[in-house]
């Protein structure tokens, strides 16, 4: 697997556009398509939430029931959830406006809204964006990160990744942008994520493959605990690289998933360092732990402690809260005998063993709670099964960005 | 039932101390006692946490196994967990002191600490301020105002309560404090509250009066969804009222249950609304749930939402995040048919209904939010059963608070 540059528009076939429609946001790009010159597989996943945003709905009907996806149009400002009927009209008609810009069937059409819950669409602003991004769509690295950039919220940094792996003898390449920042707990995905590939793949093990990658990756994420209404991830697969279909989980679909999960995995670590108002990566490692599950579950509620995370911001190696968060965590065993380590650029420090603090210096532990990317080992010492979780710290920022967040 | 001033010390017998033992903490009360002049029936609930400091598997083992209880000893500052054996040691050591100085059996003294995880409390401190609170305690209100601020951390206020009730003819009287501020979100019980009565009851009604009311109590309160390793609630009856024994579900113990039950609510109340950094009390009631677990699960979904209690703080109706939090609660319902209500000390406005916000006025909405005690009503139309939930605002001040609370 080889590491290269771009997102959406890697993979052959696929063209983007960004543009200012003026959704709600003033002077930025608001709306963003995805184009493909041919039609694609796709597949979805996306929340949990009862509550579930129009587009959300529209999207999980059209990759049940609609053989092809050929677009995909974001907005961001406004998520059209909690909008009722009238919600699910503009949706209808956002997919409408699009088919016929781009001469394709409206079943082929996915949404994607991210914004404030509880506020209507301005369906003339979405319409007119939809002209606009039908004419700047080209086939262009610059185009993805002009559509990165445009389904940016709270996000300070756009989100893109992409790599090519080699399928009996082609070149396949998958690509994808995501954006998070707040009201970021995946259960099902993300918030708002999107890969493309030229990958040859049936429907059925496309959807497979996601379905299954998520669990290790977008759902391993949390940036405040609130699931959001809107949680979208969509893979499309238009076939142009031109390896033979894959049909069976043969050598070559292994291959896929591996690169698909490198993607996940980026795009989820890349959402969790840029949390609202967030300043470091916070990732914690459960190892030997009795099952899967449970090192899930223990990981998991490391990085959502609030109070481990404001620890984090202030460099403080206040270590009782993670042992106190793998306590509640709903996870059985015995304090006396897990351990944990904090680990930084130059080394692994020891920080608990036998049921107590070890010796270790403060400063060299602040030190690696000071880095852009802390990380915490705990070793459960009861199994052979680990999970990885990433989430970040909780700063004033996070407050300031909340405390008013519609205005 | 009727409301008196006082807490610990206001039933019969009961006497209190605070005092300055600079366990932690310079120029401050960090050490407080209650005694009984006679041996008392003990019932208590404990963290649920897997990890449980020395004093909570000190507490267990006193309440389950020994008949009487007649001192509790608390220390501020230092939680004594994650502290291994020596921790326990110091339990043990404490207990003894205070046995010695009292002239009571080891066995009948509870041990009680809260404050920083992980460090080894300087016994010398400890035992050095058992002597103070020994020669200090008296049977005043002052004293035991005396002692609940002397269990006091980040609380900005102490936490007391009393009431009398009548009890075939004579008057028995409970009272109560308690103290948390952060790492709050009980699993059984709180983070430290005691609650004294000199009513006459068996301990097994006492217990089970106990364990059922902190279901709607304490347990429906969260300040961070961090379930501490030191929540610790005991009830102390030493009989002297001198009503008959309460030995069976008569109506004197739904009288007691009751009073027990105000007191409870009260400290619960008292405890959200002084969390840690919080500017107002967050309360949120589901009526006409399916039933009274989902209620529960739905009312404290909310009050834990990160993102709905940083809007509070901003005094901003973005109500969508409700809906979001109700959502992804694990309850299923029918977002559609379900409605959304602020209520303030001027009366009640309705936000949401048939999927959509109402036209509520933005301005007495975020009046609302203004207030002191903000309090959120979801009718979810589905059936008889309801829950209420207490929690409080997220702010600057809790970054403040916990990104460097250890030094």
């Amino acid at each position: 697997m080889d590491i290269i540059s771009g997102g959406v528009t890697a993979a052959k076939g696929f063209e983007a556009a960004g543009a200012e429609a003026n959704v709600k946001y003033k002077n930025r790009k608001d709306m963003a398509l995805i184009y493909s010159q041919i039609p694609c597989k796709a597949a979805g996943v996306f929340t949990s939430n009862v509550v579930k945003a129009a587009p959300v709905l529209w999207d999980k009907n059209v990759v049940a029931t609609s053989p092809y996806v050929q677009a995909v149009v974001v907005n961001s400002g406004i998520a059209n959830a909690c909008t009722g009927v009238k919600g699910y009209e503009y949706c209808k008609q956002t997919a409408q406006s699009t088919a016929t810009e781009l001469g394709i069937p409206e079943n082929s059409v996915l949404i994607a809204s991210t914004g404030v819950i509880g506020m209507q669409l301005p369906i003339d602003k979405i319409t007119g964006g939809v002209s606009k991004l039908a004419r700047a769509k080209e086939r262009s690295e610059y185009a993805g990160t002009m559509a990165a950039e445009a389904i940016m919220t709270t996000d300070t940094v756009s989100k893109q990744v992409a790599v090519t792996i080699e399928i009996d003898g082609v070149t396949v390449t998958i690509g994808g942008m995501c954006k998070g920042s707040g009201m970021i707990h995946p259960n099902m995905c993300t918030m708002l994520g999107f890969v493309t590939t030229d990958i040859a793949i049936s429907k059925e093990l496309l959807q497979e493959a996601l379905s299954e990658d998520i669990q290790d990756t977008f759902n391993m994420v949390s940036i405040d605990g609130d699931t959001s209404t809107n949680d979208t991830l969509i893979v499309l697969a238009n076939g142009m690289a031109g390896n033979p279909e894959i049909v069976s989980k043969d050598e070559n679909y292994y291959k896929f998933t591996e690169a698909l999960h490198y993607v996940d995995e980026t795009l989820a670590k890349k959402m969790a360092g840029d949390g609202e108002g967030a300043t470091a990566l916070f990732e914690t490692k459960v190892i030997h732990a009795a099952s899967k599950e449970d090192a899930k579950i223990l990981s998991k509620a490391v990085i959502c402690s609030s109070l481990t995370k404001a620890a984090i911001f202030g460099h403080d190696a206040n270590w009782g809260r993670i042992l106190c968060a793998l306590g509640y965590s709903g996870v059985n065993f015995d304090p006396e005998n897990i351990e944990l380590f904090f680990e930084g650029e130059n080394g692994r420090i020891q920080i608990y063993k036998d049921g107590a603090a070890t010796d270790y210096s403060e400063e060299e532990a602040s030190a690696i709670l000071s880095e852009p990317e802390v990380r915490v080992l705990v070793d459960m010492k009861m199994g052979g099964a680990q999970a990885t979780a990433w989430g970040c710290d909780l700063t004033y920022d996070y407050i300031k960005i909340n405390a008013d967040y519609r205005s």
